[in-house]
């Protein structure tokens, strides 16, 4: 076997075989392969896609290029609900104590996300102590003991994935189906989850510009998923604004405290977890019915135990749970400012990108492996999508650091606003459901 | 200006402006782009192909990565033709004196091939002596003496396509046209001639498959050198079948004389030699009547003129020049083996490519360029398409100096014929000519 002819073949739009695949992720492993031939052939994949056999063996030979985690007897209960990314996306940390207080048990292994805005993993480091540098085996006792864990991953996860993504950046083929599907799917599996619930976002603050790209994208994780014997549903959502009020790491940890309190009912966030909360308890069988699915939810809530079991977690994981009822134990940002309307209407549209962009230049994201975290900034919403707007009515709030990335920040986030005389529909969140 | 925006620019489809294909050539040549990029970029031009103003900025730019051969005053006389490369094809060799004889200066710069069958250096290196090591001030210097001088490519002629080639062969990106169109100009343009004549072969034994590809590529070589201000003219020729009766190095000189002396007056090589001949002679303004043309020529051929400049052609380079008079004083092989006929009927076709790989199973060719060439080892083709053959008769002649590697020729060679009842119709030798 060539790797020319492999490429050739691709090429040619041809279907390579189970056996081509493997050859070619084992010559990518063991350095065999120089990268010009590697990325010449994920040049053609940009352009003749890969069938579904095809992105599912070349998952499966990711998967077997690295660490595979066994959580035992555990991993067919646990459940690993992944999010494609979003702006404000905060629901990864407001679904899982709510699983683990309705006993569902969760191992999460998230990596150290590259963003406007930072990832789980930085979210939950915002909380003073919080550590999510486990083991393995210490994350699977955790589990076990208190039902929920979240760590980064440190082991050495699909290797194979790591590398094709660092040719997939410098030579422009991020944005290829069957590689952005292998390269999410792959990763969950080798973390051990057999339950897989997948954030399929599109719009401004995601990856996925439209909701039709979203919907195959989710369709094509879903079939490698079963190819693949894992139980595996995928959300396509709406990411054309930003997910709840406030975007910013510590922000955002506020903010799911508010909802676990029982302080927030309505709006994308509630509705959003609760669909989640309810599709997770379908799917391990837990429930058959939505309505009663929910309303347990809804109890959990309403009991005080999902913010308990948040409790939990942070104390288990070193954090200062004290931030529970006390925010300014949170990082604080040094100027607070609130941007007031010069018009009156309703809010139209907030762009999540440009939201993004703005938190971006307070400090909020990384670009590089090695940036630090500005863990204080962000911006809080005060208005959202559907809301009347009064003159000298606060619109949002900039919390930062430093004046003149306020202004920077500013800049943009004015830009992201459209007022409107008429009301506006609302956008509904989820758009699809694929299993 | 970031390499990975000008891939993702021509992954799209988008044309690349001057300034683009420059820096992408000058990164190229200075090795600030890693081939990673390199090859992405050339399988996204393999998909979506380069614009006529993109192929021409790619040509010049690869043109100016190295030395540009200048030959003063006489670069706007000189004509150089040149063969994409066929199975037998010794019409630059029969034309070259022939133009010379004519008054036309010829100074060839050729590179040593890699093929079944050798290149044109290869076979006039088969004279005993005969050097093609001429620096440029050697070869303009014997330009200006005798009027014609063929050395080898040892100058730094487009180092960025050399580059590019090398590339290209190990990521199945060989056959993009407009790669293979500016290769192909931006050596004969840097190689100093004004203007040029190329022979685009397509057919079995040919790299162009279909005409319709041929036609393709001649006309994009003849708009690019259209921009570059060069006089050039395409002519796309078959290659069903080897060229002439002769394949193989020493064999291609030997009948390539037999034209010369005027011993071969019909046939696909006299037919070739002429139409070139005369539009070489028409291209520069020395005639423009193609009777007339052709009636001068053949006259220098029965007049010993052509013959004559061929043998001042030979000892201007040190080969031994009695070999026009005594042919086995060019190398000979140890067995000369007669395949005859057992089916009487005419030939209908011989596979151009099969016989290829026979000699090239001889020794007759390299595939490195590290390789040595055996310059006495061939195929003579006894009976050519469309001559009547009865059982018993030779239908080809192997030369070779190891049995076993007779009988692995003979393979191929066998299954080369094709033998039917009815005279077929004769192919035409030029399909088309693009100016």
């Amino acid at each position: 076997m060539r790797i020319v002819d492999i490429i050739d073949k691709k090429k040619q739009g041809q279907e390579l075989t189970k056996e081509e695949i493997n050859y070619f992720i084992s010559s990518l492993e063991d350095g065999s392969m120089p990268d010009y031939q590697t990325s010449a052939w994920l040049m053609a994949v940009w352009f003749r896609g890969m069938s579904d056999d095809e992105t599912a063996n070349l998952t499966e030979a990711m998967i077997n290029s690295g660490d595979v985690i066994h959580f035992g007897e555990l991993s067919k209960k646990i459940v690993d609900k992944h999010s494609t990314g979003g702006v404000g996306d905060k629901v990864t940390i407001t679904l899982i104590p709510l699983l683990a207080a309705a006993g569902v048990p969760i191992a999460k292994l998230s990596g150290k996300g590259l963003g406007h805005t930072g990832g789980t993993i930085d979210k939950l480091e915002s909380i003073p102590g919080f550590s999510t540098s486990l083991s393995v085996e210490e994350l699977h006792k955790q589990v076990e003991k208190i039902g929920v864990a979240i760590g980064q991953q440190t082991q050495n996860l699909t290797p194979a994935d790591g590398k094709l993504y660092a040719l997939r950046d410098v030579t422009a083929t991020i944005d290829a189906m069957p590689l952005i599907a292998s390269s999410v799917v792959s990763k969950k599996i080798a973390s051990g989850a057999d339950n897989i619930i997948l954030d399929v976002k599109f719009g401004s603050g995601a990856f996925m510009k439209t909701s039709e790209e979203a919907v195959k994208l989710a369709e094509l994780m879903v079939k490698i998923g079963h190819k693949l014997n894992k139980s595996i549903t995928a959300v396509v959502t709406s990411m054309e604004e930003p997910l709840g009020r406030a975007v910013g790491n510590s922000l955002e940890i506020i903010e799911s405290l508010e909802f676990l309190k029982g302080n927030i009912v309505t709006g994308d966030i509630a509705e959003l977890t609760y669909d989640f909360g309810v599709l997770a308890l379908m799917q391990i069988g837990k429930f058959i019915d939505e309505e009663t699915a929910k309303s347990y939810l809804k109890e959990l809530i309403h009991s005080g135990k999902a913010v308990e079991k948040f409790k939990e977690l942070i104390i288990a994981q070193g954090g200062n749970a004290d931030i529970i009822k006390d925010y300014n134990l949170m990082p604080q940002a040094k100027y607070k400012e609130e941007i007031k309307a010069s018009q009156e209407g309703y809010v139209k549209k907030i762009d999540a990108y440009k939201i993004a962009y703005g938190c971006k230049l307070l400090g909020a994201g990384r670009e590089k492996k090695t940036d630090t975290i500005d863990y204080s900034v962000g911006v809080y919403l005060n208005k959202k999508t559907g809301e009347k707007v009064a003159v000298g009515d606060v619109l949002y709030t900039i919390y930062s650091n430093d004046e003149t990335k306020t202004l920077n920040c500013r800049k943009y986030c004015d830009e992201a606003f459209e007022i409107t005389e008429e009301k506006p529909l609302l956008p509904k969140q989820i758009y699809a459901i694929i299993k």
